[in-house]
């Protein structure tokens, strides 16, 4: 089995089928990936190890999930010089989703972390693959694939919405 | 010197003209403080250890102040069975205190944070010695002395006003 | 029975089903509480009453839960020195709960009410055994041994997702 | 001196600026009112006898102002029968007002405050006066007056604006 | 049949499920009511007749309920001297209820609204009796009532939960 | 078949079910439409494409509908002269439809879009209707005729409702 | 003089230094207009009796401007068959704008506003001659030219900024 | 000159102040830049061309900053497959910065945009050196060494605050 090169953390199980879409989606572009939990809140030192070990271990990029007062992805990126990507889960009791997002995204100057949309793991994915992709031809390639598929689609749908007519289409809703 | 009973710490020394609020009115109870400067994403290891040590060292109470996505109330908490009392600071570029307000009190489960209103470090102060006050009856009878004194302020203003006749004072704002 | 130490009550007996996390884990925890109904709007001779006697009768926490234009936990505050945390419920006809989250948050100065999480009672337990424990070792010590166990649970939850993979959680869900 | 029909009270004195435009508006309708500072959080039992005793002292009705966490207007409408109106002020560390307004507009079933607009204390006291004039005739024909010269203002500067042009009038700004 | 006291309007028949409590309470209360639809953007001239006849008809309150961009409490008291409540309510495609809240809270100066909670009809009736109880002894009786029973209630439940324990009561759930 | 006055495009065909209702009130008031697929974020060069030859094909209005970080209305407007109507659609992990009527909304001085309510494509339909009618009788007698149409629904149901009582309408829910 | 293609009203002259840009925006198109103050809460009937002669008075479309809980754009909508676009304005007392802008945007089905951003008079005026020029070939060009002025505009800064480099350009900050 | 590895553009000059230090950090950090105007709405096909290009002219990362209703970012993202770090850009009108960060945050699937916080340019620029510095040891360790400088000034002033005690650190305010 080939090294990892993006590391997806998550502060429970229980965000497993929010954050496997960015697996899923990486695995797809050809890139390699390991998935586990990590606490920013219940197991800290194993969240410093993590992270301090993350780019020794070649790891190119990290996507960390976690919901309401979400720690993790801005704890993770104060703790490597790896780019860390992080994606707020909209967790049960969470305010709409806006605690994460905000928790994730307004960091103090000097610890970026790269927010994506609320649940967004999959272009969490994407994003991963973009950054790599900046520096390997052939994961560019699989990126540029990806994105010329997600037009065919639309064509297709633009295609047969034009043709069976708006009406049609309702009906098959 | 005494030891402290309440330590202050804040994620930049800019937080200082909010957080002092919360070393004087402690001082003014008659609790004893510290206050330093520990940042969660700048200084992660020393906020692990400072974390780690305030139980041994005695405290009773830890007061926290951060703005923006402010994880350093809710990381300490994660490090210590020590009561953690967090303030969320409106710092610049903050989504009008948001932020700083969700970051800390939506921590999940089994961590917990008690966060005071946006810029509360006052507040955060007598929180503190009312959690100390509930064991040590000198620093209750503070406490009362000091909410008498509010009620005593506002029985004043209120005599001065309806004495003088709203008119009046109005012309003095 | 042995005299309560941290008094829950709530607003309304339909707060019951969140505010009796709060009993549930401070039990687990070793400390003792009494929990009863009490309400700002419709009692507040009551409500009254109870706050000023709760020193009184050595409890030293008071945790209070209430939804909407949520003024239980800032009025008992308000009427007792002992410290009082604050739990927003998320109740029926609530805008998205930020009514209670801001009603109980944002004390003036002078009365801080300690905040945790929207429907966050468990948070409320465990923040109240924190602050017994820190006057009471064997408090303490409930409460570390507490938070071993959530660690000890990501830490399977993590071995079982690093060795069964990913996708064979995934099936799981 | 008459007997007052609205009394005006706020949580703070610094509540005045805004809260005596409440009185001045009323003096003006021909509605006599008294004004005096009434604190939920610092002085509960001088609000709860304030209340109580409201309707018996011949009140017709209550406007009462607070910021932040704003328990009073709650509060009162608790403690009488008389309709209670409520003005969020937008008060210093304020989280731009939606926490005075929620605090006092959300309320259980059961107590209504009749809540204005944001720093409204002017509305308040047309509100109140029209809830007198529903059952004085004079009154009822101050507040029509009133309106009346509201119009009469609209249409000058609508007449002023037309003939001018708006160019004019823009120079004047 | 008597004159009805308060008239109770809608902006669509779909509010009826959330306005007819004010309907029912105003009845429960002593009050004699009339209910019916009233849209500002679908029949504004029968909306300006209908709150231009209301103060002629002995109508002393109108309690006006509307969703979304809610225009009808405001334009009613734009055309009356009487005092209007407005129910925000929180229809579909409605973003929250935020909406509703704010177009009839916010009024401008000189043409008030008195607010209640988003969907709070039953609160707008008891508001309305309070303003009728405010000059008719009677009605006054039956509020006082009426909150001496939400009392009662409270008491009872108090009682319950004490006497049952809250394990048992939650097994009810 | 006529050429249509009126495109109507979404960013995806999930949008379809909302949009729909924008075709069904053009074609309702004798407006000439077109329905098909144009995303902004997979098919960039359709969307230039689609909005530059618009004019040119004798369309008079675009009606641009798309959810989350929703460009497509925003930027079809950059390409065109032609007045843009967008409707925020509520999409699948939208943070409550605020961030596609923001995105929509708020654009730059230079390029407006014509912004109707979330998920508003029935308005949006009459909105292109109006802009057509201002220049074109017939169009504007239909537009009147709906809107006498509205008016009369309203006139029923209180005519139901004023003879019927409200307590028999509640019934019929 | 011209008769006027479009009217502009706000609801009070202090909106006039925002809504002025809309007029002078449309001047420079080429459009003619009308600048006045029509009061939806303060002059209701000559709010009524503009919108319903507008269109016999030849007007193509109406702009209307309110800051709060802003009713003049929605209920000048109710009783027009023209277009018409609402402007926000953020008032003074308003909540962040917040209130102007839902008040306005989200109109119940039947009765559109073609919003625009928060203060967006400008873009009003614009969305306003594409109106008129979607009907009119001269208008049309007039709007190409000035979107083409503004591209020009940005190629310039471009330009500049490239060959001065941009820490020159910030020197002139 | 070296070709730019990071393209930072902007949608008007006035983004200047603000997106100017993403090329300040960038320099300090070792990663040459290129600094241009770009405008989604005001000059489309130069944004197409512009981003369509990146990739082929070495770029590795594209930072794009936009206020308002923000399309630059996620309309460069879909015609690249390189990064797109997104910052959102209080600009003047914006409703608080929530309409720039839900329009480039909220990305629909497959388009990601590594959103940073408001105004967050400095950050920019760090997370695109650390993206450069997963493939470039040089940078990597440019941005460790920038990072140690940021403990040591939290050190510096931890110790300065121990040492003059925080009464004398607050006259320094």
């Amino acid at each position: 089995m080939s090294t990892p090169q993006v590391g997806i953390i998550m502060g429970s199980q229980s965000d497993l089928p929010v954050m496997s879409e960015a697996a899923e989606i990486l695995e797809e572009l050809g890139v390699t990936v390991e998935v586990t939990v990590v606490s920013a809140h219940r197991t800290p030192h194993r969240m410093v190890e993590y992270a301090e070990k993350a780019a020794g271990r070649s790891l190119k990029v990290i996507i960390a999930g976690a919901g309401g007062a979400a720690h993790l992805p801005g704890m993770v990126a104060s703790l490597t010089t790896l780019p860390v990507i992080g994606v707020p889960v909209k967790s049960r009791n969470s305010i709409d989703g806006w605690d994460s997002v905000l928790s994730i995204l307004q960091m103090p100057g000097g610890i970026p972390v790269a927010t994506v949309a609320l649940d967004g793991a999959k272009n969490a994915g994407i994003l991963a693959a973009q950054m790599i992709g900046a520096f390997d031809d052939k994961i560019a390639k699989n990126v540029a694939d990806y994105k010329e598929s997600l037009k065919e689609k639309v064509l297709d749908s633009a295609k047969s919405l034009e043709e069976g007519g708006w009406k049609a289409k309702k009906i098959g809703f």
